[in-house]
């Protein structure tokens, strides 16, 4: 269960309204490596969590965080929406021609959906979807999965961070940048001590199964001689990799039967 | 540019037909983290890379194994769905409540809309899209997301070998589950190396930008007192985790402005 | 079955061509609420109807009216885009930046896959989708859908109305905003006779089973103080909202058991 | 900012697994009616608000509440899926012909690609996406959604409690069709007090623009004579409804120009 | 504009319920090749045409027939539904397995989001979107989409056809199996005339623009010989197929500059 | 199984860059017609094929080409986005307006998403998905989108011809003309060969089943009276077209039960 507090984790708040950082900024809000993906994947793989407490708790504090920060930058867009251009009167080319390409940079939606707030969309108005979000039961897997969001959204920050010079923009900026750093560490930490447990192979008792003459092979299938490089290199598991030039097809020609008459596959 | 042969890279074929086990192969290729997914995103990630031939190359080899995965996996459900049942006569539950049993369970658009061969969806018929891919720029954290690619779909490829007992089917999966093996250690390598260059943190540079007071803090949002166990432990990056028991809201509370009249904002 | 007659049921043509406002209208053609998904909704619902002949009736003839209203917003878009830009050589902004600005802002996807006609999108390219319709087979529940989607419809056109100047697209939108006005209120009306007769809560006959000491309190889980004005008042089905200052968890700490071995939950 | 407790704001265990009823909770998780829809469009109405504080925090409590549901529901998911079968072994037909019919109908998806737990899809693995959301910025307007979101959502409630005769979750069922009688009321009552303020119809002022003439009329476009019955009577704003028995084409037919020869738009 | 009559264009009327059916009969209402598809395509290519009363007045009669194919694929589809199981009560293995089975096959939101009604998804409840619909401005392109459309809807129905013994459904089958020869001749006729006039590539007039010595070139990719039979043969413009055994890649390895440092595509 | 060389199969460099053309390209990358489209389209059909080899091999070759496609589209655009502005340094409508306009067109997630690299999406950011392409079993069906697929894609590089002067994309785009040729003939001839086999109607062998009496009505629902030129014509199967002026309804009005009281279907 679930208590909220009106007041923000961090400020959140522009030195100026700037209608094309407001779009700029719903990236970090409903794309694919947004808040969002990060609060629903974390309180999913928290609430899924069967093992020990440490991973699940510590799911659970960053999946709630992340709320904070949808919220913190849903506060953000709306500020930097205010007062936004929107009608022909308010930007027409002839009488200020900045605010005409602003107003053709801005996501329109902003104005006709959302009376100038946020949306749960990206930059170019698509919707999140739950296809971003990620809980398998795994946690060695899910780790890695939450060391990479972490990294793809801090990326897409520090890129945000030199979209603009507004100091509050950058101020919120530098706060989400600090709390993915420790995201990044923390998971990381926790994916480390997994795959000391399970192995670094997700998952980790397959090993005797899969046929492994082809576990450790790097395969030229592109005409770049660049890949050779890894070989008789110790990969994490201890093991070498072996290189093969030009890998075989080992699987013959497939030949199915024609389907059944009713299914009228003319085939020729 | 690319050049096919019919021949398969490995084996794909059953030892019988089973239109269950067609439907969940589907996972394989066209779910979140199919064969798809590897293909479109190292493939994009290869063609975006700029920097050093060993990991444009790399990715290059991989995405072109993949192709020859989805064509795999492709023939695999063409053979399982070999003479599926399909209609009433083929399954009434009165003459054959085995059969019947199974075309409830099956995917209807196999037949319907596939003609009994393999679609570009999920075993739930939701299709493949790009939002399951990634190719940012940044290799260091495409290469996370890489790994993790691999570790989602080799769990999947594993779960995938005990729904089944065919032979066939299973001696496939061994092969992927070894691939697998082989594309998590690649991309892991490729991922230190990379990480020695930039930095454990994605990405490498803004360590000076970012408020520093919050980048090592384990913040306790929920009251698990489980993350705790992390509190003084050492990060990746060398530094120690700190433990916040209470973390207090920073931000005040935010007040915007009411919207201008005429976008009917009415807020009571 | 439907007769179509070329004639539109309105003027729908703009005193000047306006590739700007031909994307915003997309809003009100394959928005979330725009007119798609009022004719799809309206005649799935009345299709589905097995009840009272006025509500049916009600249902298919605004069903049928919306189509006339795709229509028209099908052809206002294709006279607003007459002669717009689409090539360096048309929109070069060193020759007119007037013209480049429009470009800018103007849907690229209207010139390239339309050829200067309507999509079924919204304004940023995202498609109409069965996702926005709603048919329960509950009528209350649906006219409650039903005014609502008039309502968010005529508050985009209305806010469509500012954005422009052009007498024509306003004498349309004043229709729409009128039809609009006419079909809140048939449905309000609808819904009113609809809560008499089953109650005004959705299904009707419920309140015997449902656990009632939850069914009239307001929970307090944000710290504003706000929702403690509706503390006594009483509620459209005569009771009184009684309010929880700190409304306490009562369900306790959940603990579900590992899963099997082979699905490989390595939970740590 | 947000804090969260382990415990569950209420009961949410089965009396005994159950995949089936899994796979149709999934629906009040992530189908377009369920409690992600309800948090998320609750809470970004919260957010955006800037105006009186009752309806703020009413938004904001009831989004803070809907998180907890969530976690219920996913919590109850997982349970109904303990020891859920996945392999041929588990539910061969020949050996256990009801275990096998149970696996036909249950999500191939939970056993695949969730370990057995829940995953943000409704029941037929469509992921719960932002066009189910809704925050306009009119508050009139997301009243209405809201209370059709509880309407439907309450709908759906009353079917799953039909579906299954589980005690433990028909308990959970009880509780949420309780809460979701008192968010109908409130919101109810929150619309009702700004319909008291601004009107009812949305938005409230652009009666005066309107072509008045067709706002209070029954259009008669299907053949039924049903509607009819709401001649004469008065609508919600005290005017009275006329009926049109045989509404006109006024547009006239519209004639576009044919497009610039550069878009090869042939035509015929 | 439109007008409707309650009667439906074809008897839709099943001899008994099959909720299987009923879930399989989506594919032609919400699918990728179903009546919305036809229904939204044809009105939109319609409504867009600027060219010959004649393909206009064929799209516009054709578009108004596909809404009555809709309505009808929706009463069949709620007849088969009526009296489905939904409870477990209704449906218990031990009781009925043969009701059980059928429990297990049908979409679950059929009861629990439609009362038993329609929807507007494909049989594996993946909604109807616009990226399944067509209307580029030039008719050449699109005639052939439309012959497209009713040959792999008419497709589909063949297989329906062969789903069900229902005399009832069959009719209505054998209704719409005429109407979809029908379209694919007269679009075919269309297409034809079109050709004539415009020339068989689309467009017709780029031919002097591009680089002709690649455009009768069978590119030898894959190494089946089988594309060499068409060598030598004369395609549909009146020139001669010619072969290439080893197609060579013409265009040189790329080598795109490293981004701007503020973008942090760290590369290796 | 694949195999790739790093040169492209054609010349992908313009000779400057021009983010707009850019972001109009990806229509023809990840767009509803684009060459993601083909590819994965042509081999799932070429993977599919059970019958004559020059079918599954033209279909193969012609799959494997176009991931050629997909590599050099992905190039161009990576070589257009080159020195791409992306901050308010960069582009500040005060020091540079042009550029300032440049940015507002732009997609933004091309800097932000990809580090001015191609996405898989179209122009407005909207992703590839599988709804997209065809693979049904049935050849003739499948021929006829084939064709199609190639009619839209080329007359889309037909428009991005006239939206540029640049060289360097006009060569890309008159290699690419000339494929889409190739491939419209191709497809074209495999279509008539296939069609002299099983009949112009898809499917072939469903005419004796299908109510022959409506199979060559041309009906009239719209008012205009183009259609009827195509009356008394020849159909491509030697039966003549007939013409109704006024098509009845011929299959009553649909009365469905009320569903069981646990639906909760109150109708009024």
């Amino acid at each position: 269960m679930f208590k909220h507090t009106r007041k923000l984790q961090y400020n959140a708040k522009p030195d100026r309204p700037d209608p094309l950082m407001a779009r700029r900024l719903q990236e970090s809000l409903g794309g694919q490596w947004g808040e969002v993906t990060g609060m629903m994947s974390y309180l999913s793989q928290g609430w899924s969590s069967t093992g020990d407490e440490k991973y699940k708790d510590l799911l659970l504090d960053t999946g709630t965080e992340e709320i904070a920060h949808v919220e913190m930058i849903s506060t953000m867009i709306a500020y930097l929406l205010e007062g936004a251009p929107f009608s022909e009167q308010d930007a027409a080319y002839e009488k200020d021609p900045a605010l005409a390409s602003v107003m053709a940079g801005m996501d329109p939606e902003h104005a006709l959906v959302h009376g100038m707030t946020a949306s749960l969309n990206n930059p170019n108005g698509f919707g999140w979807n739950a296809g971003y979000a990620t809980s398998s039961g795994n946690l060695v897997a899910d780790m890695r999965f939450n060391v990479t969001r972490e990294s793809e959204a801090r990326l897409q920050v520090s890129r945000l961070y030199y979209m603009t010079e507004d100091e509050g923009i950058r101020d919120m900026l530098k706060f989400l940048l600090a709390r993915e750093t420790q995201h990044q560490l923390q998971f990381m930490k926790a994916q480390e001590e997994l795959e000391d447990k399970y192995g670094v192979i997700v998952p980790g008792d397959m090993k005797d199964i899969e046929h492994q003459e082809f576990s450790h092979v790097l395969m030229n299938f592109s005409d770049g001689e660049g890949s050779k490089a890894f070989e008789g290199q110790v990969a994490k598991d201890g093991e070498k990799f072996t290189y093969q030039e030009n890998p075989e097809a080992m699987g013959g020609v497939p030949k199915t039967k024609p389907a059944d008459k009713r299914l009228h596959n003319d085939q020729g």
